[in-house]
């Protein structure tokens, strides 16, 4: 009875447990290139971003969806996207990925993106929400004083957790700050001296971004509190971060210092560091990861990323996501990607003789399935 | 004359230059999947550690020595395991895995696990003995004043050298303090200073654990004083440890200082930093580096891992070693992934033409048995 | 209409963007073994440096240009070898490299080594030159005032900048410092301070060698405003560095305050931080990276750290580089081992259909020729 793999990893109904909403506005080419890439630069008139792996893994996986030829031209490919409506290619893109759940985080740049809703209704699918912590923090700071905002944050977050959509929390702290910060819950005296910082700062015009290693500590214990899992970016993204202040390996006495509460702690992406990531998630029981976003970035190399991903950690503690924000294009080749990088590492390993075929069918659907369905509580069947 | 690559280094007789005794009692099953990671929490009840890399090469290449199918359920594992008494299952697992010479660290809860002799007659192997520097210390010390602490441990250092069957040394100041520590060696008035605090506190009750920076030195220099092989633990090992704090590369400026006395410095495991352990065993003539506790741990993916070993380092700076702890089927899994991992790499390079299959077979003879023979003096004929 | 891969990127008239002179003195064997590892240490007797993939990757590639069959005995090379003189194995080994442009950096032991006239007579190829920053600042020192300083120094910078053969800068602040220093311009007050202290040590004595943090900062910063191509030395290198010190994320917040002046960056080697690099090279528009030094000390490994280098940076954002120093068998193995590197993924990516020819292709001659041509403004058609 031999067992395509190739088929029962396809046929994996995804949760996507970290995705942002597909795009509502047509862009222009700029844009479009701008958003195949975590840089915030424009492209130099000397080169194109789809000269890039992720460029190239587009023009060959969602070309044909589009009607065209693998790997049809930049150009071609740009033309037969610009016939269509946002609308038709998110329909189109997030439906073929095969995907059941999304679980969309919403704090950036939203306005742009469908929302849960929206994404549900496009891909045809389960969708629920991701709170980021720093971006409902930032608005809730204008109406609340120094000496309140911790009460005001936790009044808030509270609120958006008992929603009915609502299925986990994320931090951006990797951003803001890295992840060098004292383990330990601030005091309320930290608290309220840097938000009162913070404040003056936005009562004299600032944009409300916070920055303060006191008040994102805070957002950080109080999401812990909640028992909601809690996403954490980490390693690879924009230009904004410092790579090496967010190895995950950075946040081991944070890790230590929360386990007792029992909280659910995901960390994404962590590219380059998904190696140190695996170890934490042997270590820690409270403790996921994936690969996220640099799947895409990868495109032809993500194989190798993906079977990477599989090495220390326990099968229950490796999960799925694309990171896709923006062109639904992105939404579908992350789960092409991850199911094709699956399916090589698992078949390799099954005609080796070291995996079952069926071990290898039951690991891929805990991975891109069933984990995040454990771990959000959600009915893995839709 | 084609040479079997396969056969070449399935027939040598390892040295397994850092390995614990194997299991002298019966365990249950949830301490059997607790020896299966290095994590030291409790395994949660929605997994389990079976369901690991590790777990999986357990059940592919443990059960055919036990009479079950190459991957046969993890039950059926168990239940044929609990059929054997912890001698049987001994002398099974270490005489399968062609091993000529165990190194036996034995500093670590000793007392549930076979002795240098026990593994020797166990395994129909030699067996020589790894004296845990850090253990020794916490022996000497209540027994010691301030001021003698360190002349009473060199006494006893010196000691436990000049026994017969001592051939190496070992640290695990990675787990104690990371390798962020002062190169220098540190003054009497810092080994007294930190030795009247530690002595004060085991007076008081503590638990004699030491970790204070001096004292860690302190140990570290008269090991290396002895002239002995010094292994030192670095990269992955369990939660107590700040992995990037194990990264062998903050090691540097103290593997400068202690160059001058010739004493050979072996770096054990290094994942996920064994690319900078090759560069170490590149540039000094006195380091040495295995992947060691990384290997069993990846299973399927211990090829790739082993391959990454073979990049910087000069072959004769790379050795062999399980790191096993416990079950004995760790001792058999190390080797046969080892040899699988070389087999892999190499027969690929001698099917490109890159090497020569004589050039591969003396390669993987010089890291699985001859150099660490060279290193610690012994008789590679066993 | 098949495209033979092997073929076209073998017929890449590469530019070398990165390398030493060859050899013009004949060498013993202990001074050629120490030609093949970046440690400065005497080889020890119980070893070989041929005993290593670049020692390997020589007997197999270098020999059958020798007139031996591949992978000859170390000792038949050597005797091949040494019947030749160096101008014969310059024009030898550089030639066969397919090379079409050298840059040559001149700053290390230049007495040993053709220049860049001769490297272009020998390899029959054009040449023009990289100088590195420190060394031009320790040559200008001895005749400057603490004062004048930077004045000096920037005036022959200048001077140098304005050579027609000058194509590049080079900074070795990794060897001297790492990167972790201030990304600030030094103030003239800081400069002045470290010169003053630096011209008493040379005036006492000393050899003239920069290592204050301040005076390599403003060489930076200098070389920056002429606004030539800037290459930085990162990860993978000699004894005197600190590896984990040169992690070129390190250099995060400095990339992004010269960022403003346009200048080309580009780090050389990384190994192992090179897909760190690939994330600076996507994030910035002024970096690039190439593997350099590291292709040929992984020899057959090569392949697999070629590949790593093909994740995030956009195709336009990566060189070649051997970085090859003395034995001109370095200068060939470089360029063949970077062909059959690239060849091996980009023609797999062929294979499984993920990338066209014609892609792999234009890729391939971006990376080996047209990026370097475009940043350093060479004619790629020599």
């Amino acid at each position: 009875m031999p067992m395509d793999l190739t088929a029962v990893i396809g046929g994996i109904a995804l949760v996507d447990h970290h995705v942002h909403g597909a795009l509502r506005e047509t862009v222009g080419r700029p844009e479009f290139e701008g958003m195949l890439t975590e840089s915030d630069r424009p492209v130099p008139p000397w080169m194109t971003q789809m000269d890039s792996q992720l460029g190239f893994a587009l023009r060959r996986h969602c070309a044909p969806l589009l009607g065209l030829e693998p790997s049809a031209s930049a150009g071609d490919y740009w033309a037969a996207r610009s016939a269509r409506d946002p609308e038709e290619l998110a329909r189109l893109f997030l439906r073929a990925s095969g995907t059941g759940h999304w679980l969309v985080e919403t704090g950036y740049k939203g306005d742009m993106l469908l929302g849960p809703a929206g994404m549900a209704a496009a891909g045809g699918a389960e969708a629920r929400e991701i709170v980021r912590l720093e971006s409902l923090l930032e608005e809730v700071a204008p109406g609340a004083t120094a000496a309140g905002l911790r009460d005001a944050f936790r009044a808030a977050l509270r609120a958006r957790c008992a929603e009915p959509g609502v299925a986990g929390l994320k931090s951006v702290v990797a951003y803001r700050h890295g992840f060098g910060f004292d383990p330990a819950p601030p005091s309320h005296a930290e608290v309220a001296g840097a938000a009162g910082r913070w404040l003056r700062r936005i009562a004299a015009g600032a944009a409300p971004r916070v920055t303060a290693p006191a008040l994102l500590r805070m957002a950080l214990w109080e999401a812990v509190e909640t028992g909601l899992p809690l996403q954490l970016h980490a390693g690879y993204g924009d230009p904004d971060i410092e790579l090496h202040r967010c190895d995950p390996l950075l946040l081991t006495g944070w890790l230590r210092a929360v386990e007792p509460t029992g909280t659910a702690v995901l960390l994404l992406h962590c590219y380059p560091y998904h190696r140190g990531a695996g170890y934490l998630a042997q270590a820690f029981p409270h403790v996921y990861f994936d690969a996220g976003l640099a799947i895409n970035h990868t495109g032809a190399r993500s194989a190798a990323v993906v079977a990477e991903t599989l090495e220390l950690a326990p099968f229950a503690k490796i999960l799925y996501s694309s990171d896709a924000w923006g062109p639904p294009e992105l939404h579908y080749l992350g789960a092409l990607l991850w199911r094709r990088g699956m399916t090589r590492a698992l078949t390799a390993w099954v005609e080796e003789g070291e995996w079952t075929a069926a071990d290898a069918a039951r690991v891929a659907t805990m991975i891109g399935r069933d984990n995040a369905a454990r771990v959000y509580g959600l009915d893995p069947a839709g």
